[in-house]
């Protein structure tokens, strides 16, 4: 089968290589319909977290299993799943206190297991599933064409948005600002106004996502950032700041910003991965009581809440894939959302 | 009048200092009936933060109003009334969203307040306590002399334990895990039993005060530090670490040992005045999802919760006072904190 490796900077190759098997009774083979490439994917394109050497990437997929072990009982070959960004058996004591992205016997795709055995990755024609009655989320029936991208946003983007405002702890009334329009700031949004924010900012300098902001549920936009973007955001807010601050891009930049978006008391939830090499300044969260939570987001125990919001249209985070393209030019994906032509990429194999 | 001010490392001097005067309408004036020294006085007492020229000290008491000013009206002569670490007017938006110690009208004991006039340290026969209706609460009637030390927490320890507790987010059935053994630590053990939580473990190295954490609610104690910290708290914890963990020291090493008692997902509730130089380790938190809120503790927001379980003995908080020396030896005072001879030591003028 054809499965994307990353070789190094800017470097991305679709390749043939082994098609997978079945390797333990709960592992199902997942026959992959969309996939896409993460805002994450680009911190190794773009060199600033190194390749030692070639691997596979990608780690959001929908799909069709065409196989499963003999000890996988909830999910049927046939069924359209979802999977989350890593593998998870949604049994242990951090899943079940809503951290499946620790769970005991769980991993990441593109890596080995805890067995020592390889777990595809996202981007290519099919997946080994380990934990398959954990990990996989199935729809109750098949998924028109049209509702496939909102349920691919289901295995990171719109999960890692929730993440965010749930971690800040966004509730009916709440004023927030979001840091970050990339697609899982956008979700961010979605989110926190299904959580009841009435007042939603969203700082970004594109027309075209401050378009789907708005559309989304932004309020208001803020196109300055640094000093001026925190007097901004006072402006708008009392003088004071925000309820809630979600932070959705990783940098040591984006994240002062969050903390000093928030008002006395406010808290920040952030999903960014961190990049910047920088730590959090005590002092000013001590001065102020703001908290920080937040961190890689299982999302995998948000898609039976998503789920129905989406299949019925509630919420259309789909709408942050405006770029479609078959697997074969998966190059030509991951450097279009390099240069920003494109907010996030689906990838057809 | 007599009153405490600190001239450097180890040097705290009890001198004849001016009365206070009524300044503005909304001033009261306070007789001190009782005071006592922080953790956090020890700072500066130990030279750990310098002293550029002699300052009143002192930022806790309890005591009765001898003067009101022409706009006081909730506030009457002749009441008995418990003052928070700092003052505020419980009327701006901090105040009302809970973060009083970030008033906007608000300052600090011992320091000039916003229109440049000095207000005293609590170490003293005397305080001028600006916006008196929104900085003092009136217990409902004179208190007995066996209630005064526990009103006495209310101005500080009990409600800055209260704030970990609260700021991790403690509820029923939680784990949480208390670093730090002095009077808000011991505080801290109270706030997370009255919220519920049916483990508590104390990390503690010194026998009265094991004894103490045991009297308010630990279930267990912990000597262990550091790694070997870290893997009893696991042993105790089914391997994974705690729900809620309470920093309540503020240097580096107890900030540390509370971040890595947390299980995945779980919160640290910190109150420590942070003197350890270092700032919070982004990326360990964001893989395992560990929230960390809290920060100076907005002790008036909770004085109206805590006041009647203090008068009803429901919670004995005022234990943590194992000294009382007149105002006379305050030096006396800060020697036997320092020295570890008290937890806590209650000061009559």
């Amino acid at each position: 089968m054809r499965a994307t490796l990353i070789h190094g900077e800017r470097d991305i190759r679709l390749e043939d290589v082994a098609e997978p098997q079945l390797i333990t009774g709960t592992d199902a083979i997942v026959k992959v319909v969309a996939a896409c490439v993460c805002g994450s994917d680009l911190w190794p394109y773009r060199g600033v977290t190194p390749t030692k050497h070639p691997h596979r990437i990608g780690h959001e997929f929908v799909g069709i299993v065409t196989e499963i072990g003999d000890d996988v009982s909830r999910i049927r070959i046939g069924d359209f799943v979802i999977a989350p960004f890593y593998h998870c058996d949604m049994t242990c004591v951090n899943c079940l206190n809503g951290v499946s992205t620790s769970c005991l016997a769980g991993g990441w795709w593109g890596a080995d297991d805890r067995n020592g055995d390889f777990v595809d990755g996202a981007q290519g024609e099919f997946v080994r599933v380990p934990n398959a009655d954990g990990t996989l989320v199935a729809t109750p029936e098949q998924p028109s064409p049209e509702q496939i991208p909102g349920l691919l946003t289901l295995a990171d983007v719109m999960g890692t948005g929730h993440h965010a405002a749930f971690s800040a702890g966004v509730s009916a009334g709440d004023s927030v600002v979001v840091v970050g329009d990339g697609a899982v700031g956008l979700c961010a949004i979605i989110a926190a106004k299904r959580l009841g924010a009435t007042r939603i900012i969203a700082m970004s300098r594109h027309a075209d996502r401050q378009a789907l902001a708005t559309e989304f549920g932004a309020t208001d936009i803020v196109e300055e950032r640094g000093d001026e973007g925190v007097a901004r955001i006072k402006e708008l807010l009392g003088g004071i700041g925000a309820d809630r601050v979600l932070e959705c891009v990783g940098t040591k930049e984006s994240m002062d910003q969050a903390i000093r978006s928030a008002r006395p008391g406010g808290r920040v939830g952030y999903v960014g991965v961190p990049n910047g090499g920088s730590e959090l300044p005590i002092r000013s969260l001590f001065g102020a009581n703001i908290g920080v939570a937040g961190g890689v987001a299982p999302v995998r125990n948000y898609i039976e809440e998503l789920l129905p919001e989406v299949l019925s249209g509630a919420i259309a985070p789909g709408r942050v894939f405006d770029l479609e393209l078959p697997l074969a030019e998966v190059a030509e994906a991951y450097d279009a959302m390099d240069d920003r032509r494109a907010v996030k990429v689906l990838l057809r194999p």
